[in-house]
């Protein structure tokens, strides 16, 4: 008996593949796995008591406001707060550029909604986030990939990329996800002008930016961007939309994020957005800027920084300790995640089956190319374990590459 | 100086008006308009005592998972409540059947996303509601319409439309959105057996099933449907997708909905959702659970009834008090909405400015009609003001009605 309904799905459900993350992230349950698969924030970490005391003083004061329909484009003292956080890092906006979304995830569905016809290139990392390339996948997009290394997106050689006439670039410039590398100055400074000579305009997707364990805050693009005129009433025009989210430095179970473009895509995002899910919620908005508000959140990034920096380190010393030297990593200067770069014969998929039975877990390499494999890869998150657990778990992955490795090997002398 | 974005957007987009309801909700802020324009629940029956009280259990028992990322499907507790909930109305689905959604309004762009190809047909009411015309406009439908008359869509007179192969069709059974009106049980049973001998699946709308004031709950659709074989495991096969929500029965601002569907559907579905916002707020969905549980809701909702059996009841006999004879409603028996008729040669559009020059608003009919303007009409909300309000605002809008009923004979006799 033939499903009644899977011959009516359209078209470009056929690309709507399951995340591998997610799907993953139900296998690596088991309490005794140890996963360094998910990109999940620390729980420790969660500020509770602030919540708690959040919740408590919406509901006294505003319970009407928080349990009614809000506008589409958010809470505005929530608007105003990312106005006045933002600025902190030179980029000049107002309230007319920033629209409330539901998590991140949510900007990449309305920036494909906005953008992309089915068939339009997009330029990506090679790799990039695989949660993008599945939101612009469903728009219909293809794709023109450039190739990064430790200093990020190797722009010196995308000039034949750009004139393929790519829609836009989708870029994470600050220990990207899943590279862990981090766009140099340099390269920024050269990625906006040739955005400006192609007339190519770059989504900037910047989750992490503040979690920078070592070295010098570098400026967005979207203050780069030669274009950007910032006057007293918000940047006018620009070719760079910038993206960010209270995910990575409150908590994600919330899903509240933001979009900052100019005020014309705005208008039309909150026209996407209301035929997406009308608003955020708002009792989620207005708890998270009560408990953001007043300062905390930039004291609270100070704890989850020494936290993550920490369990980076503790990963670094033990890939350093237990992992065989034909295999590389990327040393992230922040963020959640390293990449490992395996020697081509092994399998990453069946590295992860391995691992599995060794207990640990992590993504394979494939899913963040967007055009196709490329090599033999694993994305390590270190946000999510302990230290001691994080040294367990390298050493448990340790054994399964080492069993891997000589089993290829084997293989290919037969 | 143009504007860089504009000629980058895609082809759908073109679509995508804003919605005049939520404009108009921004005109009608302004504390002396009495607004019978949006579908807002009333803020006085919202249960805050008992959502305090839920957020502080949700943060002091289960913190780490109420602000962690989520599964996609939703928070298990919760849909083994929603499935417990339906099963009182008929409707047996297990948990694999329930995929939790952030609001209604997502349920439909999810389903807009699966099952709509540019140009495929999507037979609705006519009138119908206006955030499924905007979701479905999204994905490039166009429509096919059935009127409706006092006991719903016209299922009498709908073979043609079913002749013309539309992809599915969309209804809003009980207390229809505009039109306040119900499909009678005779409808349903000709309605399932057309849609099964015409091979064409029905999404069933019912935001607002549970807020009936008079007469007798009736039956369901995907109950109805011949092909939903109901089993121990809940239901395989189907031809109808159901949609319900807590927005009208707890509260909208914290955007928790919910789909029924056979199991290939929901995990089609659970794809796209990754895509586009990963999972609802965990925390919002835990806080629902909390509230709703222990058997809350149903007593809540028996104090909505009666708020808003009042408040249609002062609605009505204003109306009957007020309003000339030319001019006619529907009596809904649930719900938030009525109808109302006005002779063709009233602009509804110019009647709304001259109610807000007597501070009272409502929505014009014409963007419910799929297939353009047709007649004059008004939907009127009765939840959202206090019966004294209402009375009172249904005398402002006579007064701007019978202005309005001069002028235009005015302009014919001239």
């Amino acid at each position: 008996m033939a499903a009644p309904w899977a011959h009516r799905y359209a078209q470009r459900t056929k690309t709507a593949k399951s995340s591998i993350i997610r799907e993953l992230l139900k296998l690596t349950q088991r309490p005794e796995v140890i996963s360094f698969a998910g990109g999940l924030p620390a729980p420790e970490v969660f500020p509770v008591a602030r919540f708690e005391k959040a919740c408590h003083r919406v509901l006294q004061t505003q319970a009407a406001a928080a349990l009614q329909y809000g506008p589409t484009e958010g809470y505005r003292p929530l608007r105003e707060f990312i106005v006045g956080h933002m600025a902190r890092y030179g980029i000049l906006a107002n309230v007319d550029n920033i629209l409330i979304t539901s998590g991140s995830q949510q900007a990449l569905d309305l920036i494909a909604k906005l953008l992309i016809n089915r068939g339009d290139r997009i330029l990506v990392e090679s790799p990039t986030y695989l949660g993008a390339l599945q939101a612009f996948d469903l728009m219909g997009a293809e794709y023109v990939t450039v190739p990064i290394d430790d200093h990020g997106m190797q722009t010196c050689d995308m000039e034949e990329a750009l004139r393929s006439g790519p829609k836009f670039m989708y870029i994470l410039p600050n220990f990207q996800n899943p590279g862990g590398v981090t766009l140099s100055r340099s390269r920024r400074d050269q990625l906006v002008a040739l955005s400006d000579k192609y007339g190519i305009p770059i989504i900037e997707d910047d989750p992490y930016g503040q979690l920078r364990y070592e070295g010098e805050h570098i400026t967005p693009l979207v203050v780069l961007d030669r274009t950007n005129l910032a006057r007293d009433d918000g940047y006018k025009l620009g070719n760079v939309i910038y993206l960010s989210t209270f995910s990575k430095v409150l908590a994600p179970g919330l899903r509240v994020a933001w979009i900052v473009a100019p005020p014309d895509v705005i208008t039309k995002l909150v026209q996407l957005k209301q035929c997406s899910d009308l608003h955020t919620s708002m009792f989620s908005q207005m708890v998270v800027h009560e408990v953001a508000r007043d300062g905390f959140m930039d004291d609270h990034v100070k704890l989850i920084r020494a936290t993550y920096r920490e369990r980076r380190d503790a990963m670094l010393s033990a890939l350093q300790d237990y992992f065989p030297p034909e295999v590389s990593w990327t040393h992230p200067q922040g963020g959640l995640f390293l990449w490992v770069n395996l020697p081509p014969r092994v399998d990453s998929s069946q590295l992860l089956e391995a691992a599995l039975r060794h207990n640990v877990a992590f993504v394979p390499g494939a899913p963040f190319f967007a055009a196709g494999d490329q090599g033999s890869h694993m994305r390590l998150n270190f946000s999510n374990a302990q230290p001691e657990q994080i040294r367990e778990g390298i050493r448990r992955l340790a054994i399964a590459v080492a069993h891997e490795l000589e089993h290829r090997t084997a293989a290919v002398m037969v």
